[in-house]
């Protein structure tokens, strides 16, 4: 497999140098960039000394398409313009960033205040949550993949929904991130000093990844309402949890909640549900492709709390697109992310 | 005015040696303990060197009652015994524990899973919620300190409550908090490497300060109803952010919650009511006796998103701690609290 | 007292707002700005709310003439302009950069790559390491408030190279400091998720603090000699320790450095000696004025360890530069700066 | 491959679970305990659900005798009575304690204050250092892992002195440790909320990784003399610092240093000398089992600073530990330790 990533400086583009580098089919891997050609990458990144000691490469639409798979790991508004005419010429696109997720263009001028794709590209586009979408991503030549917070939230909340186990009408979902979220573009919101010690509350119900995930929540879940959503920046590089609290349906238990979860699950390899603990946080899936569910009712309420941590630069960015290229590709879902989460 | 500490050697202790350290005010601080008699204060902690040089004094009735005030800041069970005999007795007792907080017995035997306090001493005692209840803290011999979680939700949401503005019935709060809320007590939930760069999720609907909160609920907002309420332990050490969702009352808006609040707040020195701001964190309260309040609602769903800060060591513990003496003693209200809170 | 700080945005001004919200002696505090005229404070700043919510003003000569006391944090290069018209027309002014520390203009040109400030105006000036030069800081028009690493290593230096107990010649300083120290300006050196979890070094013999503490050891000391020092970023946002490592002079004794260092600072409030710890570290200054020493010798290599810690926007900036106005105007050295250190 | 771990539960043996599991040689890995017998490993640590779920095994002689390898990380004074009746009986033993690095069965006692392992076991093991003592471990039985300080330390010093480029009579060692170094022994010094926005510093000349460090200058560089070594507490999880300063020798320059290095380590794949950078730091290494080295002549005091960086937990410790099976069983020297290092 000969791989090309596009905008490689990034945090999305660092990770999936890393993931990529142990992937057993992955042999030559190529960084390009628009704004740094020339640019030996370890310079930049002293960390890649000896990996990438490569030049960053402009971007070629003639090179491009000789690659079996791009990776874009681009701002909104880059993948727009820059795939659609590599459709139908050879390589697998993989795009990191929002603008291939939502199927109505309205929702996405709406949320990300910029001109959307092309419909026909959108419409050949497959949406890349792996668990719930792998026959259509088997086939694509365009995978969206999913925004980071939606992975999260989505993959604990999907199963409650489809087995009208959960009341879709009061949903809340309370997500908080580490920073790294934010990508390496300076701004006081990233500034050492201000963030550290700090944990904060930013795009109170207006964060980007609403329209996404109520999207999935019809298209996988056959539920269709809207949810409050908002986002918590924490003190920590890595890492993202969501916290979804939802009314029961009448007569559904803990149990079933849990038996529902475990059943779906049972033969993905990177979703895990994790019961009877103490504390359960985002570190035991750090560094790892791994999403980890927890789920709690309270019998007081009726409610249930159901939560979900991944690696956010993971399971939601660079590893589930690598799932995803091997789900297109059918090689071992699990090549290249074996990698045991780092609980110290 | 004299001052005896009970538990000098924990956080909330350390946090009230701090501030009354600068309160004009007062004179003798003395340091109690019931395991380091002899020890002197500041080998334990250098910080406090030529502040607190001097010992550790043994727990004595015949001493304890020659004091102005009486601080406790000790584990749950601890007051319940030995607060009781010192009433009538001649100090203010101000107790830091829950041991005097719930008024329903059965509560405190149900969430705290000890034996409660004598029915006479909890009848004696003022619930320490400053802006909520002076009347009754400017005559109390016990004050008992509000908990860190109770403090923070309890000052975003009780004017809401109170007006009607938001619907009871479907309360979710979600709240974080630093570590030092966990004390100096050693344990793998707060040894450094477990918890750092770790958001986790702890006591699902199972704190002990739910009861509290629904009492207070009851009131001073006149509003009966059990709520959703989870604990997250965030990588830092100050803080409490508690995120409340509540569904809006028919005809209420944005601007009727942020003039409620600012109104029931405008002669209040430590409640800041804070607009228009990209980010919202705890770090701008850090060290100080502020709890700062954001509200946003969300038209697409009619719920309101209530958002409040507070260092919970300072308005979380022993700050309003230090102002229910302010009020007990008509002090001013800010004595010994000026402090301007370190955001960076 | 009037006081104006110009470049109150940045981390040493923000400091200053915070100590002399405190101070007994100061009534009025405006604050001055190159760039952001206008912007109400509090505003940039929410943590401020309630307590500046003035607008920034214009840098005005006319203006600054009228208050008693001008500090300046700004980036070195300003002060040298705007300072020397300000000599003899009325105010105090006290420099929180490097502009006029150095006596040698040849030095400031090799170090900070810039044009020295005038030859008069900096003879004119006294260098604010307030324990050691009060009595041309209680005359001085013009102070340069010393550098935060030069704070930290003269403090703990000095007594014992005045009294010639460690050997000059080999003198090895390794400074670590905290991130806020970089003050406010956005880099990658100081975004967080490349400098959480990351323990760097930087300017590797380069620093332009080098010559400040060399032309202090010999003012102060007595001895001339360059020394290594160098500088490490620690993922933290306060703090500064030194760890300096000296020959002993022949015959003398561990007890024999301490001594003279409880001798040297025995009346002076803010330096603390201290012993026989398990671990020594700047969070037991964190927040306050203080600068705190330990030493110890080896005497398998015959070499004395001298630590010293501070906070690095307090003594190592905005502190030393309030301590250094209660000298100038004889005030309580204390005044504005009695905070208890935050250890937890 | 048929692996035991002794002391699985520690911060060592949870790394080289992560390292074997994803090594291409290794099989069964069993893992052993002194007092956890039968707890099922993933229970304790929820990040190994679906990797690790078996029980901790009993430890038991006969059974160890069955495996290949066994590595153990255990506190000092376990494996020096545990490891000597297993040698000869089959499996190669890797202890990652102190137990059998120190030749000198005194200065064990002295600096451990522990009785020694025997000593012909000790004669029988080689010191772990494995770019230095390949052709010695690749016929060992026991192979005793090297310290982490001592790791990073060695590593960027042992060229220059082998080389006679450094004065070894001035050699100070200033070494900087994340927290996971001490383990995850529960203590005041490990607690997060004491050690968090806190750098300290920790037995300042008595560390026993001093000994350690002057056998291996004088086994591997030829060089007798007492070192000035002093050890600090930085807050973050991962990673090792070594700041080395050392005279020149007469004639010396910076690029003789680097061409030294570089030349040393050209063949080796986890040393990386890396030049010219703004910023040189622990996180470079993070999860990676490279060492990386970065040396500067200041020509004013014709002294070098000698900078080294790893991960304690890796190269300081379970990698290295894996990269010596690897040598021992001629194994590709890399296998198992392909990690691309975690920047962000």
């Amino acid at each position: 497999m000969k791989i090309g990533i596009i905008g490689a400086s990034g945090y999305g583009g660092l990770e999936l140098i890393r993931l990529l580098h142990e992937h057993p089919e992955v042999g030559q891997i190529d960084l390009f960039t628009s704004s740094e050609e020339g640019t030996i990458f370890s310079n930049k990144y002293p960390h890649l000394t000896d990996l990438y000691d490569q030049p960053l490469n402009e971007i070629d639409f003639d090179r491009l398409v000789t690659y079996d798979v791009i990776f874009a790991s681009t701002p909104a508004g880059v993948t727009s313009k820059l795939f659609p005419p590599l459709l139908d010429r050879g390589p697998t696109l993989i795009d990191l960033s929002g603008d291939f997720r939502l199927k109505d263009l309205s929702d996405y001028e709406a949320w990300y205040k910029k001109a959307p794709a092309p419909i026909e590209a959108i419409e050949k586009s497959a949406y890349g949550l792996t668990e719930w979408n792998a026959k259509s991503i088997r086939e694509a030549q365009l995978i969206a993949n999913p925004g980071c917070y939606p992975t999260a939230a989505l993959l604990s909340i999907l199963p409650l929904l489809k087995e009208r186990q959960i009341d879709v009408s009061h949903l809340v979902i309370d997500a908080k991130s580490g920073v790294s979220g934010a990508g390496n573009a300076l701004s006081p919101m990233t500034h050492f000093s201000e963030t550290n010690e700090n944990l904060s509350i930013y795009k109170i119900h207006q964060h980007q990844h609403i329209p996404e995930i109520e999207q999935a929540m019809e298209i996988f879940g056959g539920m269709k309402s809207p949810i409050t959503f908002t986002t918590h920046l924490t003190p920590m590089t890595r890492g993202i949890m969501t916290t979804t609290y939802a009314m029961l349906v009448d007569g559904i238990t803990e149990v079933d909640l849990i038996c529902n979860l475990r059943e779906t699950y049972q033969h993905m390899p990177f979703v895990r549900v994790i019961e009877d603990i103490a504390k359960f946080g985002t570190k035991q899936v750090y560094g790892s492709n791994y999403c980890d569910l927890h789920v709690k009712v309270d019998e007081r309420t009726n409610r249930a709390t159901i939560v979900s941590v991944i690696d956010n630069l993971v399971k939601g960015a660079a590893g589930q697109a690598v799932q995803n290229m091997n789900v297109r590709f059918n090689f071992d879902e699990k090549a290249g992310l074996e990698q045991v989460p780092l609980f110290i």
